[in-house]
């Protein structure tokens, strides 16, 4: 079965939070609000402006992304959980072939 | 009789819930707000924006949706129970004929 | 007496619940906050959207109509009571000469 | 002395209840939150939309309105009593001259 | 000392109330939340709208307006107290030279 | 070290009160939540209007203004205190070469 | 591990108080709400105004920023801590290489 996000919503697999690939030992983690990381799954088409223009989304499938703990619906599709949620609840994309620039 | 909803609303009759088609033993679920499914049985000529021009909806008599379980008001129809709610309130569309990607 | 709403506003003669056209025996509903079907008595001319156009309604005098219980302000006029409310209040139009589609 | 009201407000002399007109014998009434009646003394120009435009009000001086009990700003001018409201504030025009149709 | 108000910002000088010049006694008014008087003494050059044109007020110096009791902020210029408020917190503007239409 | 507000901020110096200005002799003043004096220290470029225009502050560095007691965030710049604050939280200019009209 | 903030976001590495630097000895500060510095590590795109023009952020890579202290969400990326916030949470930016005018 496939899922067609409306608007400017997207469908979001959940991904095993960051600590494993940056580190070794995982320390269960008391700041439980911290981001999450996921997989952008399936895109809405983008919301109108109010010029009528339909905005496209910026994020695309296969997309690794950051969002807040609590954002988004859960909603189970062929057994799977996904979570479904506004574009602007997104922080941002990671990118594994990249890195930040050091503090000076 | 039949029922015409105003503006960007549509009217939906709720279907069961997806966990029949998933599986086959049905385990009463204690998470009672995850999205229900539903189908669009009538839908508004759409919401006008600042510019004057009627937004049409992207959903259709027909189409398979997901919605969060509060949403939308309960109106009995000849004796048949929908719900009316505006089509910002609908998560997405199913569609039978697809597949998700795969987790990478 | 004439009642002429102003802007997006309509004038609206209450209805007996819908029960009594769907069956025959009448059961006190203990969901006391079902919609509610009216007729439209009077109609404003509409509001103005932000380029200064008058969006005319899209209902008119005799449309039957569906509005939430708490929808609207009570008014009395020459002995009769109304409601007052805004066009965005109602839910959508009853159309006795036709039938929703069935349930696939 | 006359006043000016700024904008989109309206000065309205409230007038005595309906009741009187529609029937002999009044009736205390209990519902107290009723529309009440007034004339309309003097009108502001008009408010600006964002398109810079003066939108003209819909009522003019010496036409009855109707509004909610609590609305508006209390006024004392030349040892009369006034309201000053906003022109949304103003559910509709009463016009003596007129009938609404009655129930089908 | 002069004071520049900005966007669309009054400065008013507090008058006494209308009591006084009404009728001879003054009663002490228990209803304390009636608007007061005041006297435009200098206007910002207005705010600007979503087209970026400067909206000039409607009030000028020396205009006598009404506004609501708790309107504005309290400043003391020279050792006199002035009020600084929005022009949309003044309700009208008080013409000593004319008459408001009589009730029908 | 320089400071340069973004967007429609103002940083500002906070001035003596006008107290010291008007009189002689100081008294310890009940009404604390009066307006404070400041003087502009740096503005920001101005904020983007919906039309996407860079509309420019009506304030420049060396007004002296005044704003609301809790308006602004407190920021130490090179040791010494300075408020960063919207410029549609300041009140007005104070301008020493000018008086306002007196009382008719 | 690059990360690109979506739309008009930006991800600050978070610096040491100013205190250090103004001064030799560091006072532990009661006032905690104080602002905060950060450096800019990256930024989004930008957001869209209501004419669908894509509006850059006024800041770049490696800009000195101050910004509230309770801005932004915490998040870890390759084992160091930034912060991820909004352009408009940032209250402006520091520059070594300039003073501010002193009080007149």
């Amino acid at each position: 079965m496939h899922f067609r996000p409306l608007h400017d919503r997207v469908l979001v697999r959940r991904l095993d939070a960051e600590e494993k690939t940056a580190g070794g030992i995982i320390i269960p983690d008391t700041a439980k609000e911290k981001p999450q990381q996921g997989e952008i799954v399936a895109t809405g088409p983008g919301a109108r402006n109010e010029q009528g223009q339909l905005v496209q989304l910026d994020v695309k499938p296969g997309d690794r992304v950051l969002f807040g703990k609590w954002s988004g619906t859960e909603v189970k599709i062929d057994g799977e959980e996904f979570l479904i949620m506004k574009e602007s609840d997104l922080l941002g994309v990671m990118d594994e072939a990249g890195t930040l620039k050091k503090a000076a």
